[in-house]
């Protein structure tokens, strides 16, 4: 890959700003897709995001800003989408051009609700998007230590280590180490999964269960975890790489954690539909969750996903948090 | 073993404390031995520890409370010992019979300092104890939340299986769960290892590093405590089971421990001695840290230990907190 390569980022959340601070240490022109036209005004006016890490001030000669999601992904090489899949497909849709040729990177934290595939898998089987020129974010990472320039770690993965390896470059700084890893699949489901035991993180909390019980509920979360993305994708890993372990760890351990708050309000004796709106937002987990339950089904041997399992019937099936969680507390160890 | 075996805590602590209102949910004569008279008296007039987790309040009846070390040995099966281990070989000092035959369990955790060993091989060696007489107690267990009875899961190691099953069972509660292993050796050292981690994630955050790094420093922590153990005891392990990875999470992620509490101030510019003195104690971490890197010394090839190195590089070579996380934090991934 060449180095004048243009990198674009779609998505104006905290993620996503976060990423275009980590790609300003080192580009000199970096592509910013965001729908809201008032963001672009306020950044242009102001130099920084209206609503999310307000405090990073970004130097305007090094941003190209567009509300037009067509005009960015032709101008840019290299397409970073970190945009909620809640959100994803509605912005997709508005595009018209051929992205085929382009690399895509994925910094989406879940499943495309509307197919069930994870971010990848989408761009490939709708946008014939290659899977060599397909590549994720993963951290632990949370956005609000970057804009504060705290030592943070990310995983690039990509089949193609070249690509793979000009991503990490563009995100690397004195607070930003990285590393690299062709773990696709394994690092996006271990992405999607981590929400959801953050979701169980949060009920626990919510039902008054303690520091040693998390503890517990993160062992077997990770080892929950090996078992599930071995089934769909067998390949020698280290599941305590920071990519899975310690992105499990910053999302389970955090009470920041969307995912975890939620479910600290189910656990709480909120109704599903009661916390979402009180949150007036859908965390990334609750879709996950209802995806990586049926993949699971479809698989000849299923996994044995006792976590997921609880988290599934709480939140699709309407079970008492407080019976559910009893009977999962029999099955950990 | 037989139901009628009497067992018998040595220690007054909060985790002696804690085993000791876990028996009290199963049997109906425990010993219990305290140096101090005063806490003696206290339990007896007050029924509850003046200094630790006063809130449990005990049953006299179920009490053999004793500041008689023979005494109480003499008349256990057994001796579980919960006594910090800077302090151990002082009471055990005292023993003028014969304990040979008993069976030992080890609640301590740590290293006997004045021998280096573990307190298991410690018993062995020096009051020939058959390592199949041996028996440790593992977390992931705050003896706070014991008191609370939240729900809490201990592991019970010792290499005759019936043994271990007969502590488990007189640990056993609504609010204890109990699983049995016979990784004596890697439990001990699991449990005095993750003392050093948690003073590193201490120093880390006293040195400003964040929720980000800390993940970053416990996933790096569960794969440098695999290789260390594989090092001195390989046998097969699953590293993520919860005595070793729980034990680990609940520790490092902990504000309460004195282990991260002793390296918050190290990184916060605490000399060792300064530390030691304002927190009116030893962090049991402190002597992991020498013995930890001593026995990795030892071995004719090393594990590859850099967080082990940096905390003993701090402790005890007077190196710079700020400089030595600098190096680490390059090693890391």
């Amino acid at each position: 890959m060449s180095k004048s390569l243009k990198y674009a980022v779609f998505g104006a959340g905290s993620w996503a700003t976060a990423i275009v601070k980590m790609l300003s240490e080192n580009l000199d022109d970096i592509g910013w897709y965001m729908r809201s036209a008032y963001t672009k005004e306020h950044l242009l006016r102001e130099q920084h995001n209206p609503n999310y890490l307000s405090s990073v001030e970004f130097h305007l000669e090094q941003l190209k800003l567009s509300n037009n999601i067509n005009e960015m992904a032709d101008w840019a090489d290299v397409l970073i989408f970190v945009i909620p899949s809640a959100f994803i497909q509605t912005e997709l849709d508005k595009l018209t051009i051929d992205i085929s040729s382009k690399t895509i990177v994925s910094a989406v934290k879940g499943i495309v609700p509307e197919t069930g595939l994870l971010v990848g898998e989408h761009f490939n089987e709708h946008y014939n998007v290659p899977f060599e020129n397909i590549a994720i974010i993963a951290g632990p990472c949370h956005a609000e230590e970057v804009a504060l320039e705290r030592l943070s770690y990310l995983t690039i993965s990509c089949w193609d280590s070249k690509k793979a390896q000009h991503i990490a470059n563009s995100l690397s700084s004195d607070y930003i180490n990285t590393k690299i890893s062709d773990d696709v699949i394994g690092i996006e489901y271990g992405v999607m999964l981590k929400n959801i035991y953050a979701i169980a993180a949060g009920i626990a909390h919510g039902l008054g269960y303690g520091d040693n019980f998390q503890s517990i509920l993160m062992s077997n979360a990770i080892r929950e975890m090996k078992r599930y993305i071995k089934k769909v994708h067998k390949m020698k890993r280290n599941i305590n790489n920071s990519a899975y372990l310690g992105d499990l760890l910053v999302t389970g351990y955090s009470t920041f954690s969307r995912n975890r708050m939620f479910g600290n309000m189910i656990g709480k004796g909120y109704t599903v539909k009661s916390a979402q709106m009180e949150m007036s937002m859908v965390a990334e987990g609750f879709y996950a969750t209802k995806s990586a339950y049926f993949i699971n089904e479809k698989n000849e041997k299923k996994a044995d996903t006792p976590i997921i399992d609880a988290v599934y019937a709480i939140l699709y099936d309407n079970k008492n948090p407080k019976k559910v969680f009893k009977k999962l507390t029999e099955k950990l160890d």
